[in-house]
């Protein structure tokens, strides 16, 4: 797993990757007619290097592309890189200046887009977030290879779940003992999301009536966290028996994440949460045999919330005092990609975008209860890569 | 330590601090002839209100402070709180429109900004970010208190480091291990950096040689990381006998960060690394006497290179293949906040600032050196708050 510097800027192995998604974001700036895109966010820069640098993808509509970067040092010599220390200094070794730049006004700060605008004064600027999200929601067999390492490397972890636990334990002190193991299996511990109001540790471990608590964040569960300066996921609370403990934590590997929820009951539960946990496998099952290439998202959020008011559950769905708006999203390297199954999802989806399904159940005086799948969305349904026992698992008895 | 919904949106216990704090952001506003600021970054809204939420904090110059909010519901009785599902809604709930509107461009992506310039379509944007900035720097009694509370649990986590160490372990393997301590002693992971190209996980562990390995960011120190998609830090090689491990890992508690490195030495290490090693120890010292109310931050950036190149030890300073361009940087909320303690940097350090100093050297063949402390500026010094043995410690060695 030791990692050093690489001789080429864009990494052995990574090359015929590399050109295949330039090729598709210049084809994706012919068709709305820009030139170029200069591109500064680090999961942009990777995706279009192969690594985090600090500087700039710049891309032209003819697939070239440029790497302008401030660091890592030790690349001068790769002609596809010119060092700059500030931006300003782009376009002087551009050989054409651009009438029409795309730029990430997603992603970019108010104060960098107006500076850039600036360096490239000649050039009117268009946002091009939304044909980047969709170019990236679509995984290529590179990518998909390494979401299923991530996924077999996240099943590994939570097998240890029920035996990491102890009577008496806090929540926190049993999501920490997951976390260990997370980092042990390879996860760098970064869950990076979408938008600058989401943040996030290494995932969230809801127990008992702590996964009640509304939270700020546009997740599909809340808890209260320790503070209020990230209210989100456990509180340090005793573990109790005869409650739930619902385990939602991340694992990537080579920046490609997954995402998986299993649960755990502590001893006896109410007949209401094995109920609402077996709902929300069939849900899961069912969504992986109707969803496929060309489904519209919001058709599987439509099933999942039909078969949830048929069950009489519609008041726990997706939290109970607070809901969440959506039952899946699509996940790679953010946890909160396109496609979003949600109501009013104007997304269709496409094969090999891949998503997780997490319809989840909130039950007062219990806890949170179902599980998350993270699928491959095929031609003709949705391949789960997180395949483990889905069962309301009891916690202390190993796999 | 167990969190659970407060009945106020401001939490007892605050609501003086936030008064005082909305206070000097109303004498901001009229010092730059602006009405109204609209914060929206988690940094911001928890700053204002005492909690991260989805929404917006509006303030006028004339001192009122109102919060829009999406989530976290259970707020609706609170005056202070209006429930807004969009930030459209904001203007018809306000008495008088502002002329001149206040928003952080350092932090709000360009859509967004975009999005609440159409909103509020009669107002002159104009940047707050600088002055932000400012006033976040300077830190209130309250927040020199959770400083320090987050200083002694980071002093009790450094002082597990060398029991937690075996022969034949990796530097990931080691650095988990603290992560794990440093969890159990209540940090909520998380580390919140300023500017979209930084990102960390919980801080970084540096082993022998990779100490060396350029990275992009803008840390004091490198290293290659385990991966492309995050590479800084640890990088999964076996710790070696004869080298150094530099550990740079983050503490928080309330939100409120501080910072602190300490170095081990595993055997015998070269005299040169007990050298470059005191001479941090020494300019930490010879700063914290001569750094206070009114000296200017480069100031002590150039005593510390001059008494690094009195020592021959230049090119080792901040780094050897790759060199970071300061010592030292202002830290709370975020990581790297004012004042930078940098060649150019025109900071002033103020009473009740909090800055972190980190002379380092990395030394080829052998790893880094150095030591980092958390100061508050006094009248007429800096106090460390990071108390605790400065050696060059042998691993495997308790306290």
């Amino acid at each position: 797993m030791s990692n050093t510097h690489t001789e080429h800027f864009v990494p052995a192995g990574w090359e015929q990757e590399i050109a295949s998604r330039i090729d598709a974001i210049a084809q994706a700036l012919t068709h709305m007619g820009a030139d170029a895109a200069l591109l500064a966010d680090n999961i942009d820069l990777y995706y279009t290097s192969g690594r985090v640098f600090n500087g700039f993808t710049y891309i032209t509509a003819q697939g070239q592309v440029h790497y302008y970067v401030r660091r890592p040092l030790g690349y001068e010599n790769e002609p596809c890189v010119t060092y700059v220390h500030k931006p300003e200094l782009i376009p002087g070794h551009l050989e054409r200046l651009p009438h029409k730049l795309a730029m990430m006004a997603d992603t970019m700060p108010q104060a960098q887009w107006a500076r850039l605008r600036r360096a490239f004064d000649s050039a009117e600027a268009v946002d091009g977030s939304a044909a980047m999200r969709q170019l990236r929601a679509v995984k290529s067999g590179m990518e998909q290879q390494l979401l299923r390492e991530s996924a077999r490397r996240h099943v590994s972890v939570y097998k240890q779940v029920p035996t990491l636990y102890r009577s008496g334990m806090t929540d926190l002190e049993l999501e920490i003992e997951i976390e260990r193991q997370a980092r042990l299996a390879g996860s760098t511990g970064l869950v990076r999301c979408h938008g600058d109001a989401m943040e996030m540790f290494m995932g969230s471990l809801l127990a008992g009536d702590n996964a009640d608590e509304p939270s700020p964040y546009d997740f599909a569960m809340g808890g209260a966290g320790i503070n209020l300066s990230q209210p989100v996921g456990a509180n340090g609370s005793i573990i109790k028996l005869h409650t739930t403990i619902m385990v939602d934590m991340g694992m990537n590997y080579g920046g490609y994440m997954t995402d998986m929820t299993r649960t755990y009951a502590v001893g006896n539960v109410p007949d209401i949460a094995k109920k609402a946990h077996q709902l929300s496998v069939d849900i899961n099952h069912r969504l992986a045999r109707e969803g496929r290439h060309g489904v519209e998202a919001r058709e599987l959020y439509a099933t999942a919330l039909e078969m949830t008011q048929e069950a009489g559950l519609a008041d726990y769905f997706m939290g109970h005092r607070q809901h969440a708006g959506f039952v899946g999203h699509g996940i790679g390297l953010e946890t909160n990609e396109a496609p979003v199954l949600a109501p009013r999802s104007r997304d269709v989806l496409h094969t090999g975008q891949v998503i997780a399904i997490e319809p989840k159940y909130v039950l007062p005086g219990i806890g949170a209860v179902g599980i998350e799948n993270t699928y491959i969305v095929q031609p003709h349904c949705l391949e789960c890569i997180t395949t483990m026992p889905e069962e309301l698992h009891e916690m202390g008895k190993p796999y």
